[in-house]
């Protein structure tokens, strides 16, 4: 056995053959991988990486495999899924895993699946110790049962670690978790798993803490201004041949940021403003609730339709006399908690949380509201931009 | 200026006359009373007293009054009606407050005014230090324009400070809250306070907090039992000419257990029963949605009729075979969330926080669902007292 | 399992017999016996209790059995032993267990034992539960092996838990220790345990803490002078019948304040004294490097004649025209670093903690440092006092 | 007046100046720092930067101004000095500043003394605001008065900031110092700083803690072999014309890293092996007193002498066969602990923390113990050399 010690669980102990993962090229790439992509511009201390969450997702896998006294090979196997989960990440996580969504339609686990599976370093790791790597990649990207539930689930340990780890790193106070009390509740319900009716109050904080981190940290409107920067820059990247998406996957923040910094132009500059922190402003933003809802629609439509997205950003850059380029439209995609789907298990029946818990059914609701639209320009075009139609880019 | 450490803030600065008051046997008395009542029955860690709680306070009012720029004289005022608003609370705080208020109609105010105005070591250094004791007391226990407002209201430094004490006392890590961020979003609006947009979030996290602490600790169900079982050995003692509900509130938690141990009957049998932890066991509760409306207004009505309340648990007593005194029923007052009236500065318009707030808007909503009336019995009696007709002992 | 929540270490699981053991009436007691005695004056926090910490140090245990990979009776027992090692404390811990000692040479291990072995409710118990209670007693208080070592010795279960409870519930700093890697570099060694050379510095940072606490908490000269009125208010009311020394140890800090406020004269006073914290001050302090090594063993041999001890103090009042009672001599034991022994495996040697650690030398040499002798009495006396020629009275 | 979410303060406040310097290039190049140079290769979550820590620095570099009751302009100063004491430090911190001084002579006091008194973004910011850039360049660099304390000395805001960070980030438990008593316990003594009495145990805490933290995070060796590597390959990227060593101090992490990775041969090597951890192994390790005092002070003077510190390195490979850069000689500075001199106010008097403290001066002993002379090489090397004499090679 082996130990790292972690910021947030202290000492974790890993098995020679976990070790032995860890110690591939493809996993270490993860220490050069912000958690947190572009939070590092607003929270200064938000540097922690892919790298300790995945260590931090294995060890509360293996207590909650202990919880549920697994039998030992599906212990080591949700340990090594747990570990595995994130491999898929490129760059600034997040950040890249949206344009990989764009342009490849690809998401980051079926980049893990890829990595796993094929000719790699792990996959050959995995075969070595009598691991079929399409077992461990079957519990990340398939709904399989229990095992892949505790990856990628309602209340899984991607989110119970990511949510006090970017407290701790944060500086926030929301992510405070009972971690004890959640894993100490959990129980296997059929080919699923469940939370008894001890855990709920648990359930509902983490939920909440999540809730609650969304708009201060996840979607920090400076953070998205940096992405949708990133975006473009990657994007402009591509058009003048400095990049591939296909590469994207493979490479770290090093490899992005160095890369805009020895390109030129466009590129170049949006390099420079991430290392000199010179962002762009917020010219125009509207709510969920602000925007009538078939003009919400064609702009949501536009995620589907990325060259329409890019003319009308040249379009309005162009009608306001601005460079290309240095107009962006921001538009996420509508926010979903998947933890409603928790089930209870209370007097010995299943039922659903949003049935036990009214806090649960309202946040389902709210989450609404922490959609926006936004158009981001330079600080000096901002003004101009804010009294813009969108309505009439649209059609 | 002397120094105490407090297990929250950390060094606590005290000024003379401060500390003079502190040194009274008045509030030395506090040092005696759990601030969480009987609630060491469920988190045997939950000893901390009002006496820190109100060091705390008296902290968290200097530093509000800081970010305020409150003028000295007001600073100073506020901190000695922080330091002072709990001078009034009674054995096992909330327990003795309860009784108190059902038979003299008292609030713990209202007798920390007495305590204060009346001839008391604290008046006398009020006044030998320039300070009219009615001014502090106004603070305290009016609705005088902002500096009550730090005392009292829906964000003041009672509950700022009890959330996080009690988080850190019990163990239950729902009272995390970001007290920074709180106090720094404070702004004076007129002859009241607000938050300003910046500090929603922060604010949503603090009511959560409550709503969440309220039932995992507030109104834990076995802390619940043991209160009943507390009202009524007091009230017995009182019957029974041990004790005088006058001079409840100047007990602490030593004298009203020595009390019942040196009583004879059913008071030295709940006195045991404390020292020994053999708590009733709850044998019928309904919460607020399983009780037809009238039958509940008949209910809580009861709170006002306490002959009544004691009539029905005799005669349950009685038509169940069991001894008198050992049935019990509970019937909380409606749960209310004073925090729903907190204003927010919004693009400098001073604005309601359930306009801004949707998960505040369904927290309202929710908190009818933290009642519940319950019976309470011996362990060996519960179940057959489960399937009572309630309604029958209403009329 | 049934759950506790603890303030240091969360949920905290225990068997059905564990818990049948903290249902009984004498482990109960241990919730109403402040861990820190009299060290509540000041540091206002420090309200835990005995109650917490056995629970504390059970948890500890067994999390050293997992390590340890013990069988499983040794697992049960080695725990049992941790929640029983406290059950012979009687009011304010220390405090009274000074007073034992002095007066019927007992400590709290011996009176645990008794308890433990004699008819009561625990050794009915484990004899039910087919547990021999002598073989639990004997791992409390006799060096018997591994086990024992879990239980009392350098690095024990007990100070582990202590250094970290009294550290969050005081607000001092200093109780820090890195309770994973200590307890992660255990290993038997023979028929005694030893911690391997990764664990050393956090071997080292366990001995500073508790060398800074002591000062800091343990020692703090206010709880000392405290424990002095306490220790001659007892003996008063033993002298003037209200109190008999064996019935010390089944008493709570209810039972002896409420023994001293109904009282009358010398010991009603003390007793009011501690309700209000009008404490004595100090009037005369020397240092173990400030007196002469023929004095010190005079003054240190007063611990073994009571009877001279007592006449001193009489003669000192009478000299200085004080009131009997209201002079006290303060003369501690040599401090003892018990964790001095600690074994160290180093490439695969075992060697002490001393030949490994210069830093734990000399704080084994720096200890002296922590004792004092001192004199106190009443505010307005103790200057006149401060120039007393002691050695005229130790002859 | 602006605010940064830090992960140890909470909200920092800042001034509209000290938000320019934080905006300037210069300033930014920090976030891209980390704080702790190689050691995130044994604690993954070790990435936090001297961009955070600056801002910590400020933060209590104005609570200090605060407690000291410092004049507006003073308190300015010292916070703008705070900001600014580590804009001069390289790629990797500590890894670049012992190459600088290795081969240019430089501190990084000496680079931010040019950074902020040459013509740069921060001396124009800082002139336009009537500060002379002078001023503040004497409070980092000099010995000039209490201001320079504050910055740099004994216990200065640079070390209570990093201890606590470092401890934070890394989740090694030894760096908990306390920052409110070591702060409330300074005062102005003369020209310079001093602790009162009252804070001698949280000054005892301050060494100790950073005596913990040297082996187990600051000289972990790990991270000392990672370092070697580091030097070489930087010395290599020098020689083969890559890199300037004058460019190195305005460069950050990402350009050196990415600086190896585009170069060829040995430098490629060596930035592959940290992209995918592979580092050397130590080969041959001697402690402070297992050399020959003439020995050592040969293997010491070679810090002075580099040429032949390289030409001892290639002769140990060509004799044992291995290739030029791959057996490297880790000899660092006798560790020093500056804090040794902090005055402590004892009865009005100033004295030494060494005189009042055995516990410091033992520290001042043991410290050498914490030097270690090491020769690294390949893992499949390393049994090879370990028989190595090497008295043979320094003649």
């Amino acid at each position: 056995m082996k130990v790292i010690r972690d910021s947030i669980h202290g000492d974790v102990f890993l098995t020679d053959l976990e070790f032995d993962i860890i110690d591939t090229p493809e996993f270490q790439r993860l220490r050069r991988i912000k958690q947190l992509g572009t939070t590092y511009l607003v929270y200064p201390s938000a540097n922690h990486t892919r790298f300790e969450h995945s260590i931090g997702a294995l060890h509360l896998a293996g207590r909650i495999a202990d919880r549920l006294m697994l039998p030992d090979e599906e212990r080591r196997n949700v340990r090594i899924a747990a570990i595995l989960h994130d491999i898929g990440h490129g760059p600034l996580s997040h950040s890249s895993e949206e344009l990989l969504s764009r342009y490849l339609g690809l998401s980051h686990e079926n980049i893990a699946v890829d990595i796993i599976i094929n000719d790699s370093n792990i996959s050959k790791i995995l075969e070595k110790n009598g691991i079929e790597p399409a077992t461990i990649s079957r519990i990340i990207s398939e709904d399989s049962g229990y095992l892949s539930k505790i990856i990628s689930s309602e209340f899984d340990v991607d989110r119970m670690d990511y949510l006090v780890r970017d407290a701790h790193h944060t500086g926030v106070a929301y992510g405070i978790i009972d971690l004890d009390r959640l894993i100490n509740t959990l129980e296997i319900s059929g080919n699923s798993l469940a939370v008894n009716e001890r855990g709920l109050k648990a359930v509902e904080a983490l939920l909440v803490a999540r809730f609650l981190m969304i708009p201060t940290v996840y979607l920090h409107h400076t953070s998205r201004i940096a992405d949708a920067m990133f975006f473009k820059a990657t994007e402009v990247a591509v058009e003048e041949g400095y990049l591939d998406f296909c590469a994207l996957c493979k490479m770290d923040d090093y490899d992005i940021l160095n890369l805009f910094r020895s390109s030129r132009g466009y590129v170049k500059d949006i390099g420079r403003r991430f290392d000199e922190r010179r962002l762009f402003k917020t010219a125009y933003t509207r709510s969920w609730y602000e925007i009538d809802k078939k003009v919400k629609n064609r702009i949501i439509g536009l995620r589907k339709n990325i060259k329409k997205w890019n003319t009308i950003e040249d379009q309005i850059a162009e009608d306001y006399n601005i460079e290309k380029g240095y107009v962006l439209l921001d538009i996420p995609q509508a926010v979903s908690l998947k933890e409603m789907d928790i089930k209870i298990i209370k007097d010995n029946q299943l039922t659903g949380i949003d049935r036990e818990s009214p806090l649960v059914r309202i946040l389902k609701e709210t989450q609404k509201a922490q959609w926006s639209f936004n158009i981001y320009t330079l600080k000096e075009d901002a003004k101009r931009i804010s009294g813009i139609e969108i309505e009439s880019y649209l059609l």
